[in-house]
Order: C-alpha cells, then structure tokens, then sequence
C-alpha cells in the first residue's frame, strides 16, 4: 500500500502531509510555524514593503514537519516510513533567495545571520517596486514578448525585480551571491543533495510565471536584455539555468543524508518543485473549465487550457505558461494581492478585535441584503496583482454615512474581493477562457459560508470546495505519486491520479438570481472606480456615490 | 449693573446666558438636554435620513434653563433679574414647524404628539432630498436670480424641501398646519405672546439664507413660482410674512405671562432671532476679513462684507443675505455636513470606543506627520454642504495599506474636514470676499490643539479661538444689548456691544510653513477626489494613489 509525502511552503509555515496513493486518504500531517521573524516573517521597521525569511527555517520545519507526520502516521498499522515511494515539494512564490557556490543558503551563512538582504525574498516583499517599473518599461520598448506572457507589467513580487534591487541597494550582497534560486526549486535540491547551484532542477512554474522563462526564446531573458538591468544581472545568466522542467520530471532523488535525517528511504523520487497555488490546483482536481482559488492572505487563481489550443495573450493576467500546473497544458495564473489579510486587517488592525470579532461581524454582515450598506470598496491594500499588476494601488472605501458600521464595512471588504474575483473571471474570458465553475481551497473557503454566497452571488458562478483542507501538500503529494510511477505504486499521468487522489466536498455554493442582479449593477460601479484609479480611464465618477444610494434604497424597498 | 440674556437652541440642548452689558461677563449659564428622543433628536428606525425634535421640548428648556441660569447668578450680590434689559434668541436652521392658527406647535397637539410630521424638522433632517433636487431644477429654469444668493442649489435641510416634503407624503399633517416657522422665530414669538402666525417677526437670516426671501423681488419667492412646487405651497404663502427684519429690529417685548414663568420684567425688548452660527459669529466678534467658524457636529462659517461693496453671487456659498448677520453688512454663510460628528462616527461608530479612546488616537495622531500615513478622505458622510451643496454624497477614504491605523484614518477624517474648510476659504476669495484670519468656536475649537493647527497648515491661516465658550448664546445677548439700546444700559449699535462684550482668548494658532507646503500637495490631490466624486470633473485619477505614497515615502525622508 504505496503513499507519497507532499511538502508545502506556505506564508507563515511549513507542512508535510502523508497520503495514501489508493485514494487521496490523509493519513497524517504536521504543520510547523518558522521560528524566525513576526509570524516567520522577518520584517522591517524602516520599511513596510520589506518581508524576507530566513532560509534556515525551511531546513528546521522540513525535519520537523516530516518527522512529524511519520510519528503520527505510524499508529497506522498498515503505514511504514519505506512505503513512502515519493516526495513533492511546493512553496510560496516568487521567492528568491541567494546562494553560494555550494548551493547552501548565504542567509545560513553566520557572516549574513542577521543581514535581510541575504534571506529569503518572500513574494510578498514589494521594496523592488520603482525596479519593477523600470523592467516593465524596458520590456515594452524592447522586448515585448516577454511581458505579453505575463500580463505586460512585471511586478516587484518577481524574480529579477528582486534580485536588482539586491544589486541597486546590497551590491556586496549581491556580489556574496553566487547564484540565486526560487524556494520551490531550492528546498527539492536539499532533498536531492545537489551541491551546484547549476545541477539544481528549476520548474518552469516559477520559472515561467516569474523569471521570463520560455523555450520559445531559448529559456531565461536574452544577456543583452539582462544587460540593460545591469552588467551584473548579465553576467549572473550563466549562473542560473537554460532549461525548466514541468511536474512530469523529477528534481532528483531523495539523497542519504536527507534519508537519514527525515526517516525514508534513500533514492525516492522528487517531484520538480511548483508553486504552492499551481500543485494546490492540482491537489483541488484542476481541470479546463474549474478555476481553483486558493483563498488565503491573498488569492490565488489557477486553472489550465489544453496546450493544443492557441491561447491568446491576456493583459493584465500574470503568466500564462505551459506546463506550470499540469503538464500537456498551459498553466494560467491569477491572484488577489490581499483577502484575508484584507478582513485581518480590518477586524484586528483597525477595530481591535480578534477570532471572535470576526464571528461578531460576519454573523452582522450575513443579515445584510446586496447593496444595503451603501458601500463600495477596492481590494487593493496590498496593491492589485490582477489585471492592473500594480503593487503601488491602494486601498479606497466609498459611501459610507454617519451611520455606517464596522460590519457593513466588513462585509464591503469581502465584496471588494468578489469583485476583484470577478475582474479576472471577466478579462480571462473575454480571451477565449471560459470558467464554469470555481472550486475553493483554504482555511476561509472552509468556514466563511457567508464569503462563499457572496462569491457565488457576485460571480454568477456554482463555488465547490476542495475536500482536502491542505490542498497544495496534497497536489505536491499527487505529483510525487506521479513521478514515482505506476510501477513503484503511484499513477501514469496526472488525470488518473487527480481522480483517485483529489475530491470535492458535498457541499456547493450556487448564485442566487436576485443578489446577483443587485451585484451586477455593483459590480458596474466597481469597474468605474477600479478603471478610474487603476488609470485605466477618465469617465466621470460624480454618478458613484449617487447610484450607491439608490441602491441602498432599493434594497430597502426589496 | 444692566445684563441681557442669550437662549440658544442647538442640536441636542438648549441653553441660557446672564451676560453682564458693560464687559461681556458671563455671569451664570444653565444647559438642558431635550426631553425627548435620543440625544434630544426624533429618529425613524425606517429612515436614517429623518431627524425630529418635539416642540414641547423648547418650552420646558426654555422656562427650566433661564429658572436655572437665574438661580445661579443670584449668587452674584450686584444681580437681580430685573436688571435684565432684553433677550436674544438663536436656534439650529433651518428647523421649520408646522403651527396652528393661534400659533401654538401642531407638534404638542395631543393628537399629534406622536406624529413625526408634526414635530420639528431639524436642520439635518435628509428626508427632502428629492424635493430639494426638484426645487433646484425649478429654480435654474425659471428663478435663476432665487438660487443665485444660495449657491445654486437648494439644499434639503431647508424650508421649502421640508414642507413641500411633508405635503408629499403626509397631506393630512400639512392640512392642518395653519402656518410654518422657523424655530429661530418662533421661541421669540412665543416668548412676545404672539397669538398669531402672521403676527411673527421673522428674521431676515433664516428667511435669506433657507427660504429664498429677499427684498430685491418683495419678500418670499412670488405664487408662481410657489404654484410650480404646488397649489397647496403657493396657497401657504399668504399665511406666511411678506417682510423679514434685522438683528436691529425687536421681535416684539416679553408678556406677561412668560415674564411670570421666567420671573423677569414684563416688556423687556427681545432681539430677532437669527440661526445660532449667525449670532454665534457675533458673539465671536466676526468683522470684514475675519471668519467665525463654529465647529461642532457639524461646522457653520460666518463672515460679514459691508453692504456698501458689490458682493457678486458665489456659487456654492449657500448664503449671501443682506442683514444675516450684522445689520448693514451682507452676512456670507457656508458650511460642512458633518465634522465633529465626523469624528464621532469613526471613534464610537466604527472603533467602538468613548472619550478615553478619542484622547488616545488624538495622541497617537498627533505624533504623525502631514502625509506620513498616505491617507486621504473626503468629509462627506453627511453629504457636501459648501461648495457642492450636495446631500447625496457620501463618504471616501483612500490610500490604505494593510498597515493602516484607526489613528491614521482618525488624522485623515480630521485633515478631509480641514481641506473642506480650504475650499470654501478658496471659494470665497476667488469672489472678492478674503479672509485673513479665522475666529473658531465650539468645544473641538477649545480642546483639540491637534485639530487647530491642523486647520491652521491647511488654511495656511492665523487661527484664532473666541473668548467665549457659549459664543452663539453671548451673541444672542450682544443683541439684546443692541435692542435695549444705550438709554437701557445697552449700547446703540453692534461694533460697540461686540467691542465690549466679545473677545479672544490668548491662545492662537500659526501655520508652519513646512506642514503648509505638504498640506498644498495633498489639498490639490483632495481637489481632484472631491471635484470627481462632486460630478464637476472628469480629470484622470490613476495618479491620486501614487501621489499618496510619494508624499508617504517624502515624510519619512523629512
């Protein structure tokens, strides 16, 4: 009886899920937050934007977490550490962290301990902004190609924004840096002993959604693009890689020392390492058709087109990359910069609460009809990835009186957040990429019925449920069972082990027609002010707040 | 020793004031909350927009704050009531009631002691708006020259939208509604033993700046145009007045029988009553140059240009009457919905906090610089009453992070009312009417330094704090000083009596030249939301939230 391990990265921490290859069954898992920073994030207080990790954190929580689970899992008769056959490994991103020659992390190295520049770069560090404009604008003018894959603004979550902005601000960082690696490629190299940075096995997930990779022009950005950066990021090139791999290679094998530190068996195959939203698709059963949101601090949106088909370009959507979910397809990626961080921030940064106010307000905010409140919001706290890609948005809140609550403006925030899942629904299918149905994933999806109506009344769209509530270990977990084969126990291809291995919950969210005509002229209003201070138009706007409040009467009258 | 007693009815109590004539002294005050209501004000659990007050409310605050103001000063050995020469009254405005023919409140009729028509409409009642709109639209096609003198819209907190109002949907109130006062007359006529409406002398500065009257075109607008509103509104009119006086005009001399339930001398002159800002900016000491700025709930501007100058008409000023304020002077009155309020709502509405938590966002605030926290508002959640004059606008905030305070947003609700004040001083300057300094009033003005020279860096103005804190009940009395007359122990004009009996306390506020020159940038960019969202622009706006976080990423530099 075979099962694989899935690995996952998150924000705040780490996870290993053991799963059976038969059925998808979650036999045991350990979750582990990263010991170092505030909530494993190391922050700054001279600068917001700042938000790196310590790569150390991902060595402790990876013995941990496995050694965990193993421990839990053995009170299954049937289990055994050496019926694990393979591993799978995914991870936020884009997340870069520097490198030396010996593929160990510069931020591990005593002398860079306390330097954050030699950490991790977690995606959601936006310091690399006015270097993201600059490459957003040096693509344009002279290399279109690349920013067409990526929705035509490159965004300081990124790759090269991050790794220039090390040279522009660190240069003996950088110069430190012998080469740099995104974490889903890096914590898969550890596994498979590699000590070259140049014999790690990049995906093309990070790879293409982040870095400009594509075949189509012979893999990373060209030298003499890279040079217009900086002479610097140039001569890095020859440092990084020419090829990415999509989840039907494997990054390695499991080497001996890892074996011996975690408890398995030496030579078990690695998946290649894939973003945590794309292998959490997989894990959600992804498919042409279902787009997976994995609802978390932020969102991200995933869904995939037959790679025979000939997929337009789509402005403002992030990557369109084939083989960065499933292999045979192009993998499409969207996200929402801020959702659950959007509602933490507003229950515990502003109105001071916790856990319970946030049932407090939901159960208030649940007694409101569409359009009640009077209130429109954006969702752009933490800037807006889809379809502006543009980190320096902010946030805005329209409509309120002298009697507006903190629970209508909570249940606006979630409606600002619907409506930004809407924006990417509308823009992928103007583009020839239909969605008929959404499947959700993460903690919110799980418990906030209220979210999920409304994200059913806003989009228009049925909202299923992934069953497995760790769906990104459980995607890394069936692309282990993949790569591991049907002769070691696991699955030929990708479709057969989503159907065995991934499921949906009973339960099932489906519009209703009456909130959704009201969404729909709310919707209308979000568009205007989104274009508006998205710089996208110049309409008139002294209509807003006027429509709001027929709105607001209407929905008395309703 | 002669002295004269100030009433004021505000929002939530009414108030008395024993002033001594020759100084100003404040001998003895007496403040009642209104019975009824909550916090003295009629609310609809159907209609957020609704705001009564019961008439009986003003007769028993009458006869219990002047019995209490009375008990107190007999503490002094030099007073006696019977050194008291005259009475001035002010009250909120426009706060029409509905009268019977022998002008007793149809409001204290038992059979309409629940009746919410028959009641008061307070100035902020919002329920006309519809009425307003069409008032509007009537009088820019057929009586430019009415609305010219009001900014060019007419506003639903005023007389004609209130009563038009209720003939719309409660015909039968209207029915038995003899006549209709404004509260500012009508405490006066009762208090002269008036028995009929059309024996009321009304003041020129309710009837000027709320009910379209002016000499120029012989009193109250003509029937035709009455007619246009409806038969019902143009058949009121002969039971209304045909002439409206100034403050140097009695409203008639106390009876006998309120002189016994207040235990002063029959025949004592009363002063006409004005709205409680105008005579308020008299108790300030407003003269040409200087603006009195009232700030409480809401905010009320004053100043005063002499009526021998050629003052144009200044769209969106809501006011500009000959005699408002100061006989032989046009009074200029402007005005924000929703200030102190403002605050109110976001520190006990949102924060659910009290007092201690206003004191501690005040202080967190005041240790941000101008700028730092990338926020900007508007200061509409009580709609725009000057320039816009707009009741149907709402609040906005933006620019908001993840990282966002509720001081940071506390700062910017206080900076939105500061820029709103700006553009009235603006507004006002661009037509010939400057203002070098700004007298403030009211308890913010008083105990919030913070706000003060926040107003000061905005306006780029000395601001100034009246003497007095019961400034509209002391102006009340400098005109009852005026009424009495010399020959009384009063004074013959009112630049005497304001040069005797009002002042400023030592304290005034400097703009400092640095937080100005931010304050410039971010005014242009509240300029641009508030023209936008006004419906008067249709400029771009993709810059407003880049701007933000320059001017942030600047105060960190500063």
């Amino acid at each position: 009886m075979p099962y694989t391990l899935g690995l996952d990265y998150g924000t705040n921490s780490a996870r290993a899920l053991i799963v059976r290859c038969r059925d998808g069954k979650e036999l045991a898992s350990c979750v582990m937050p990263y010991p170092s920073g505030t909530q494993g994030v190391l922050l700054s207080s001279d600068d917001d934007l700042l938000a790196r990790q310590h790569p150390g954190d991902y060595l402790t929580t990876l013995e941990e977490t496995v050694r965990g689970a193993l421990a839990k899992a053995a009170a299954d008769a049937d289990f055994s550490p050496d019926k694990i056959i393979g591993i799978g490994v995914d991870s936020t991103g884009s997340s870069p962290l520097p490198v030396k020659a010996d593929n160990s992390a510069l931020g591990c190295d005593p002398a860079h301990r306390d330097n954050l520049n030699a950490q991790c770069w977690l995606w959601k560090d936006h310091t690399s902004h006015a270097e993201a404009a600059k490459i957003t604008e040096l693509g344009r003018k002279h290399r279109p190609q690349y920013l067409a894959k990526c929705g035509n603004t490159y965004s300081s979550e990124w790759w090269w924004s991050k790794i220039w902005h090390c040279l522009n601000v660190d240069p003996e960082t950088f110069a430190q840096a012998y080469s740099w690696v995104e974490l889903a490629d890096w914590v898969p190299s550890q596994l498979a002993g590699v000590d070259k940075p140049e014999n790690i096995r990049r995906g093309v997930c990070a790879a293409g959604h982040k870095a400009f990779y594509a075949e189509d022009w012979g893999g990373l950005p060209d030298e003499d693009f890279l040079k217009m950066l900086a002479p610097e990021i140039a001569a890095l090139r020859e440092r990084l890689y020419d090829k990415a791999y999509d989840a039907s290679h494997t990054a390695g094998t499991l080497c001996e020392a890892w074996a011996k530190r975690l408890g398995l068996r030496t030579g078990i195959p690695i998946a290649i390492g894939e973003m945590d939203v794309h292998y959490g698709a997989i894990g959600c059963g992804v498919s042409e058709g279902a787009l997976v949101k994995v609802i978390g601090t932020s969102t991200c949106d995933c869904t995939v087109v037959s790679a025979d088909k000939d997929v337009a370009d789509i402005p403002g959507i992030c990557g369109i990359v084939q083989g960065a979910i499933l292999p045979g397809y192009y993998g499409i990626e969207a996200g929402q910069s801020a959702v659950g961080d959007l509602f933490k921030w507003w229950v515990e940064g502003v109105c001071g609460g916790d856990g319970s106010l946030h049932a407090e307000l939901t159960a208030e905010a649940s007694r409101l009809r569409p359009g009640q409140s009077g209130l429109l919001a954006l969702d752009w706290n933490n800037g807006n990835r889809t379809v502006l890609v543009d980190q320096r948005l902010s946030g805005l809140i329209i409509g309120q009186t002298l009697h507006t609550t903190r629970a209508e403006i909570y249940r606006a925030l979630i409606e600002a957040t619907a409506y930004g899942a809407r924006m990417i629904l509308e823009r992928i299918a103007e583009y020839g990429v239909p969605v008929e149905r959404i499947i959700c994933a993460g903690g919110i999806a799980e418990k906030n019925t209220m979210l999920m109506q409304i994200y059913a009344d806003v989009t228009g769209r049925t909202i299923q449920v992934s069953r497995s509530d760790q769906s990104c270990a459980l995607g890394s977990a069936v692309a282990a069972a993949v790569v591991a084969g049907p002769e070691a126990g696991g699955y030929a291809d990708f479709a057969a082990a989503e159907a065995a291995m991934t499921g949906l919950k009973p339960v099932a969210y489906e519009p209703d027609p009456r909130a959704h005509a009201v969404y729909d002229q709310l919707f209308k209003l979000y568009q205007k002010i989104h274009d508006a201070f998205g710089g996208v138009s110049t309409e008139a706007l002294g209509h807003v707040m006027k429509d709001l409040m027929c709105l607001k009467e209407d929905s008395r009258r309703a």
